[in-house]
């Protein structure tokens, strides 16, 4: 059975009886239909002094065509730890909707790991996005307003540093001349739109602790620059109190469930690239007031998701995981090894083997943070017992242990051993978490300092003109921001077809940018695009509604 | 107390329990929060062989400064028929987003008849705009990209008839040029973005009678043209389908309450210019099946609004309309007998008497469409006994009636001779509901019917390209469309400052549009804006969450 069939035939509960095994009472339980529903601000606020569970990262290796399971796994333990009798929550991300128009949708999770209700995940959701995308343009629109009725603000339209964004595969928006049509419709100028993921106001939702935070963090948006420079904020335009209103109610998070009915929240969804790729904070400290154990997890690899979970948003947070799950597959391995997608039906000892060299060092640097790791070998059928014990021996010569997991096949029973090993992890208490870099080590060294301790580069190669904007920054009482990496995924290094653990790399910078209002250094290494294209033949041409009102094509 | 005061106050029963007074199980009730809901889809087409309640349109004078209070009546009405012991509901359109942040948003209703929630009412409510401007866009931005690769449809760039739209007041999106930025970003071309609820979209949803009409309306949609002037259709950019989808929720009527725990519809929210004003047909029928009454409203004065509802909402869907209730004010009577804004405190029998003009052309204009009509008078606190009793001599001289309503005042208990008067018109059995003009008369002489008989004006003005434009689409079978009409609504004229019943006047139609998937050709006469601006001071700078967690501003 495929996910999307599996995800149809779920026994899927009342989301209010997800709710109270959470001790969630129904009135603060704002439902979206049966199966969804927002948990209020009010009854968040009340569970300040509710000591908090025990926080579990899954993070995995870069990513190959093979595919990893990160989120399966994420689904998959907390089904696991909720089996052996741990009072589990899992958070994950929202999905964009735009995407599933140009290649097909994704479940949260796969198998038989899996949250639901996939088709509304895929589409509208809570309305969470919507909201987003409602908030960042009504700055944008504020913006303009403001410059068309005067500029009183003296803002420099060739400055503008905010553009707009639509949740939508649209390259026709990239690059736009908007304000046209004469002295009614503005002033022309150069503008944008980027997809609603890219937007700074998704990354300040995800990383506010609260409204009055959210609202603070709006009003430090940077919109533009006058001509000496100086920054004009959201503030100035008086756009962050609207923002914030239209923000209010995707603030709570979702409460969803997983296959076997065990809650999940799934809030937020910025970027992994240009922001931090990790679901809202507020999620997570709302699940670890309401859990024993909350297990999450970050976007991309251990490089770029576990770094950015580290040190943006444990550190901002003040958050304190205590285990981290590491996922490699078998086919994962052999791809880093050197074996290509359609060779890897067959067994090959020796390509685990060497591509376990991408596993060993993300488990090194993971041992950076100060907290303990355990690998988990997300079981794919064609796996063979040589090669799932190749991976097992190459992480036990690292002092650490790696536990094979059925999940996708058989839900929480095929993953009980991982679950027991979390466990003795976070009970043994070894853990002593630490961000990698302190607050106010500055931002150039704090990039090589990312560059050297977790790819192993050499050096970073920055010209002066970004060395200087940092240090602009610095004198700007920006310095003690961490700093959000964008990279490619798929290597170590900025070069997407270097696998393994490559050395003999400098880092190259192309651009550096700053998000005041979520509070971090952007530092662009490589293309990022931020407002994808459809392809020849978009998944939207085949979906539709079908005669049995089932979604065709979605996924 | 203001609206906002008295709806925050509101006893809000929850939703389920309104439902409950139409018969709808709770598991066909898809709840948003406690105090709103979405009827299920399935739920509805099990009503198909149940009988049809009657039908009573609220309308009303062209409207003034002064206020006529539609909603409000419409409303009050819908409450005053439940305390009479009619089970009633009431069906309204939803309220645009993106204006609130530009001038304060508004009641749905206002006084003691009000529909609540409020504030959810003038923000997201439960998505229906942003699933509509999601599937708007979606379109768009496949036909770029559709260009993008290779143009097989030979779609000329510079005839291309299909915007994008944005719930904002956005004057810099009126008019772009997109696909800047050079090869991988298409091919520049000028466009701009509309106001989501003058999306053709939106008018689909409000006259599509279930989900495969939705999706063939949609495939309808016209984007533009070749070269040879071939129209190209959403269906020839394989969009329909997944639009469909992006709206399947967004199609199913939505519940919510009046402050007398009513059953309220509101659902849709077209332009009452370019489009046709009206809720949605789903909810009307829906509401139609449900309760023995149905009292809904149409935009704007009846010579619009009215007029649109039956030559197009009521042809359209096959609805039989029994009675109306015609709104006046005696304030605004007064304003169409002379008198200015602040002048409006002091009584004025003879402006009283003058403006009946007004009232009496639209009272003489409902009798053509074969349902019997009642004038309601919303009362004001400063309306004297002698101007009310004004009202009502000019109204039995036309052979009607007009009944004196405080609803805004007293709730259902105001407006309870009101309500005996519509059941009895209704249970008369006088109606014979028959639309202005039939389907298959030429366009133009529809335009001129409707200038004539309604408007009454002379004759119509157009120039030949537009008479020409006519007669193509007759030729492409287009012939038997409705014609919507985009004039001003303050006067029979398309001049705004001539109040009361103007003679001696002709139409100028300055453009014709075909809203090929809505089915109507759009007829315009003077400026239509489909994007506004934000005014120079906008509301959304004093919007904020205030200290008790209240949204301070908005209203």
């Amino acid at each position: 059975m495929s996910d999307i069939e599996i995800a149809r035939k779920a026994n899927k509960k009342p989301i209010q009886e997800i709710g109270d095994k959470l001790g969630i009472p129904s009135e603060h339980l704002l439902p979206f239909g049966h199966d969804k529903a927002k948990i209020s601000e009010e009854f968040i606020k009340s569970l300040e002094s509710k000591p908090n569970g025990h926080l579990v990262l899954v993070t995995a290796i870069n990513p190959t065509p093979a595919g990893e399971g990160k989120t399966t796994t994420t689904v998959g333990l907390g089904d696991g730890l909720n089996a052996i009798g741990k009072k589990t929550a899992i958070c994950i991300r929202e999905a964009s909707l735009g995407p599933n128009f140009g290649m097909k949708g994704g479940a949260a999770g796969g198998g038989q790991s899996q949250v639901v209700p996939m088709e509304d995940m895929n589409l509208h959701f809570t309305g969470d996005f919507h909201a987003i995308t409602s908030a960042h343009n009504l700055l944008a629109a504020m913006l303009d307003n403001h410059i068309y009725w005067g500029n009183e603000l003296e803002i420099d339209i060739r400055r503008i540093a905010y553009r707009r964004v639509m949740d939508m595969n649209d390259r026709a928006l990239r690059q736009i001349v908007c304000n046209l049509g004469g002295v009614a419709n503005g002033f022309p100028r150069e503008a944008g739109f980027d997809i609603t993921v890219a937007s700074e106001v998704m990354a300040i939702l995800c990383l506010a602790k609260d409204l009055r935070d959210l609202e603070k963090r709006l009003g430090d948006i940077i919109v533009g620059y006058r001509r000496d420079k100086s920054a004009v904020y959201a503030r100035d335009i008086k756009a962050d109190g609207a923002m914030a209103v239209l923000l209010q109610q995707a603030m709570q998070p979702n409460l969803v469930q997983t296959l076997e009915n065990n809650p999940a929240f799934v809030h937020g969804g910025p970027f992994a690239n240009i922001a931090h790729g990790c679901n809202s904070v507020v999620a997570t400290t709302t699940a670890l007031k309401l859990a024993d154990y909350v297990v999450t997890e970050a976007g991309f690899g251990a490089d770029l998701g576990a770094e950015k979970f580290f040190d943006i948003k444990c550190r901002k947070a003040g958050l304190k995981p205590e285990a981290v799950v590491l996922v490699a597959t078998v086919r994962a391995m052999k791809m880093n090894g050197g074996v290509k997608k359609d060779d890897l039906g067959t067994e090959n000892v020796d390509a685990v083997r060497n591509g376990c060299a991408n596993l060993g060092q993300h488990l090194e640097n993971l041992k950076k943070f100060g907290v303990p790791a355990v690998v988990g070998i997300n079981h794919f059928v064609s796996d063979t017992d040589a090669e799932v014990q190749a991976i097992k021996d190459f992480v036990a010569e690292q002092g650490a242990e790696a536990v094979l997991c059925k999940h996708w096949a058989k839900g929480s029973e095929g993953i009980k051993d991982l679950a027991n090993k979390v466990v003795e992890l976070v009970e043994g208490g070894k853990a002593d978490f630490k961000p990698l870099y302190p607050d106010d080590m500055p931002l150039l060294k704090k990039v090589e300092t990312i560059a050297k301790e977790i790819y192993r580069a050499d050096d970073i190669v920055a010209d002066s003109s970004i060395r200087n904007q940092l240090k602009q920054w610095e004198e700007d009482g920006y310095g003690n921001l961490p700093v959000c990496m964008a990279k490619t995924q798929y290597s170590f290094t900025t070069d997407p077809t270097r696998r393994g653990a490559p050395r003999g790399h400098s880092l190259p910078i192309r651009e550096v940018r700053l998000s005041a209002g979520a509070g971090f250094i952007v530092v662009i290494c490589g293309e990022i695009m931020t407002m994808p294209g459809l392809p020849r033949k978009p998944s939207a041409e085949n979906i539709r509604i079908n005669e049995e009102g089932l979604i065709d094509g979605l996924f």
